[in-house]
């Protein structure tokens, strides 16, 4: 393999493509697509309307099973790396099987909460396999929560405090958090009633749902509306931004 | 005015702005452009790039004047916040002017630390003029910072704190902080032998320039690299992420 792209293409709007990533995605002889049995279909649909779009050549899509994962480990950060190192060793037999350009598609951006980067220099430290690689930045779910709420992420001058909702049931509610990867709606064990929430499910996608107000009085509007839209749809994406005052 | 577009361009280099961002612009009739004068000539030419590439009719450009600001303020958030006001009025007064669609392009993304989305709040708010309005996400520098240095911005489940040169002064440095707006060089004040830094200036431009190491070790060449460089152009944009351990 001459060269790798993996490319954010954005948080579930075909249209938060960037030039710079249809640029790359040309360049693109071989896609691979990982963990293809986890994503659900109108992810799919938005992939392939990228490239349907954009594409100005055949390519070739290889597909890499994701290897099973413990979703609720004793030790995470171990039960992580161990999983990298098993899609790493599928990633590397694939990437030596093809002779151009490889491409990978994230979504969101590569350095914000995917695992890709770190697969990739996993594979590289074996040193079996050997290419140059770029990394194409894309719109973030975060992005795109605050665009469509027509917010600023922090108060003037102050810090933005990006998580997870496992770390926010951990640490707790500082001044504020934009909170990713809450399955758990892990706002609602957050104590106070001068908190305000911006929450919002499949931005940028058709079915995308807003909801804001203040934390105690919008909560189990919330709770209701996520557990019916997962209920319909089998599958529910969503993030929040979280602040005092 | 009919509508208003907040649009996110990208961090400078053309080739950020995304499908939505051109579908965006190709709907706008006047350009609003604030604080020209502050801006720097390659920053424009990149505005002039996007808008020749993508624009595909006539348009009209209305530039507004910044009023003057303390840039060193004993009351940093009454002096930002008597600035909006006044940028405010102006922007009221030109909107007034216009029939049919505005437009401001912003750089980065309009949710993080730009103040345009504040000041068209406080215009709406002083209900003079109406109009509904949309933003668009756009690429950040953070975000090219991580793509250039292909990194992810967080240990595996850890959190991303994004905060200012100001701030990282005041309240020094937790696990990591991406840092900016940061004028003075504030990781020379952040104490501590096991910090790495991953540094660029003008990102996705031309002059890009990235330095990476641990902290202690490369601080002295990121310092005189940032001098050279902002007496070389007259200004300089950069950003950095520091992380310990």
């Amino acid at each position: 393999m001459r060269k790798l792209y993996i490319v954010g293409i954005g948080a579930g709007d075909p249209d938060h493509v960037t030039m710079q990533a249809v640029k790359a995605i040309r360049q693109v002889d071989v896609f691979f697509v990982i963990g293809k049995g986890a994503e659900k279909r109108e992810l799919l649909d938005v992939r392939t309307a990228v490239l349907d779009e954009h594409m100005n050549h055949p390519f070739e899509v290889v597909e890499i099973a994701d290897p099973p994962r413990d979703r609720a480990p004793a030790d995470y950060t171990g039960t992580i790396l161990d999983w990298h190192d098993r899609r790493s060793a599928l990633l590397e037999s694939a990437f030596a099987r093809v002779d151009g350009v490889g491409g990978i598609l994230v979504w969101g951006d590569p350095s914000l909460y995917d695992s890709t980067l770190r697969m990739i220099e996993r594979v590289l430290e074996r040193r079996i396999v050997t290419f140059e690689y770029e990394v194409i930045p894309g719109i973030t779910s975060a992005q795109a929560l605050a665009a469509r709420h027509r917010m600023v992420l922090h108060r003037i001058g102050e810090p933005v405090h990006i998580t997870t909702g496992r770390k926010l049931r951990e640490s707790g509610l500082g001044e504020s958090a934009l909170v990713m990867l809450d399955g758990e709606c892990s706002f609602t064990e957050v104590g106070g009633d001068d908190i305000h929430i911006w929450w919002g499910a499949y931005l940028g996608m058709p079915d995308e749902v807003l909801i804001e107000g203040p934390l105690r009085a919008v909560e189990r509007r919330i709770l209701s509306t996520r557990a019916e839209l997962r209920a319909a749809k089998g599958w529910i994406m969503d993030i929040y931004l979280l602040r005092r005052g």
